[in-house]
C-alpha cells in the first residue's frame, strides 16, 4: 500500500474539551501538536490536519508558525516541513471542519472520538482499519487537548475508538504520542 | 499480559548524532521529548528511559525539569507526571548506560539501534517483539536526536531496527512519534 491520501482525516480539538477538574474549557494552541502531528498526519497519508480553536489570537499564532515554514525561513531550510504543515487546517468550530470534509470528499465524514477513557461501545482500532479500507465513507478521527474530548462533543460522534492500552496500567500518553500510535493502528504498512 | 516492567530500556542519544549535512554533532535536549517519551515509555513498560548528554549545562537543566516534577509543585499538581520521569535517567554516554543495565539486570543488553533510513541487515519489530517475549536477554533500544544516531554510534549496535513505514513515501517522524509507534508495536497489546 502506497497511496498518496487515505479516506482519513485528523482533527485536533482545542475548544470544548476538559480539564483536570473535568470542567469544559478551550486550550492553547502548542507549537510541537502543530508540528508532530503533522509530521505523522503526513506519514500515515492522512488528508487533512484540521486543527481547532475558536480563539482569533490563536489562529493569529498558527497562521505566523505555519507561515514560518511554508514562506519564510524554514521553507527554505526544511522542505520537508513545509510539505508536512501544508495539510493544516486551522477551522474555528467542529461544523465548519465537517462542512470542509464534505465539500473535500463529497459527503460528510463517520465522526470517530477518541478517549483515554474506556467508553460504553467503542470499537477497535481494526474495525475503524477495516473501515477505512472498505473506502465507503470518509472518517474523521477527533482528539482533544487538555484531559480530552469534553461530553458535547463525544456525544456528537457517530463512534468512540478504544483507548491505546499498552502493557501497564498506567495510561497517561501525549496526544502526540496518541495521535502517533493510533495512525499507525489505522494506516500503517503490514 | 499486563505486567509492571518489561526486558526493554531507552535510551535517547544527545550526542553522537549527525546533523542535517550528515556531520556528527551534540544536540540540545527538548523539555517535551523528557515528557512525552517518558510517559510513553512507562505506559509501555519500559524499564528506565536513558536520556544522554556529555553536556554538564544539559545535565543541570534536566535535573531541573525533573526536579519541579519530582520534588516541586509539580509533584503535587501532577502525580502521573512523577511517576512517568521517576524512570528517567540522565547519562554521559552509552558506555554509561550499558554498564547500568548490565548492574539493573545482570547481563549486558542487546543493542538494537534505530534509523529512518533502511539499513543493511535490519530486523523488524516483530523480531525484537519476540526477542522480548523470549526473556533472554534484556535489550537497549537507541533513538537518536537531530537527524539520528552517527555512524560511530549505529556500528556499535548488535541489531538495527527497520524504519517505520507509513503508507506515504513521506518518512520524517518526529522522535516523540517513532518512539511512540515502536513501543506500541513491540510491546503494544494485541
Amino acid at each position: 500500500m502506497n497511496k498518496p491520501e487515505s479516506g482519513l482525516d485528523i482533527a485536533l480539538l482545542h475548544h470544548p474539551v476538559v480539564n483536570k477538574a473535568g470542567e469544559t474549557i478551550g486550550s492553547a494552541v502548542t507549537n510541537l501538536d502543530l508540528h508532530d502531528l503533522a509530521r505523522a498526519a503526513k506519514t500515515y497519508g492522512v488528508g487533512r490536519y484540521y486543527l481547532a480553536t475558536p480563539y482569533s489570537d490563536q489562529h493569529e499564532l498558527v497562521a505566523q508558525i505555519i507561515g514560518h515554514w511554508q514562506d519564510g525561513h524554514g521553507a527554505t531550510y526544511n522542505p520537508a516541513r513545509k510539505e508536512a504543515l501544508s495539510i493544516i487546517r486551522p477551522a474555528y468550530s467542529l461544523d465548519e471542519i465537517i462542512a470542509d470534509v464534505r465539500a473535500r470528499r463529497g459527503e460528510a465524514p463517520l465522526l470517530v472520538a477518541t478517549s483515554a477513557k474506556k467508553l460504553p461501545g467503542a470499537i477497535s482500532c481494526g474495525e475503524v482499519r477495516a473501515l477505512l479500507a472498505e473506502e465507503r465513507q470518509p472518517v474523521l478521527l477527533l482528539f482533544g487537548t487538555a484531559h480530552g474530548l469534553a461530553p458535547a462533543c463525544l456525544s456528537r460522534a457517530d463512534r468512540v475508538l478504544e483507548p491505546i492500552r499498552g502493557s501497564s496500567t498506567y495510561n497517561h500518553l501525549s496526544v502526540r504520542s496518541a495521535v502517533a500510535i493510533m495512525l499507525d493502528r489505522l494506516l500503517g504498512s503490514r
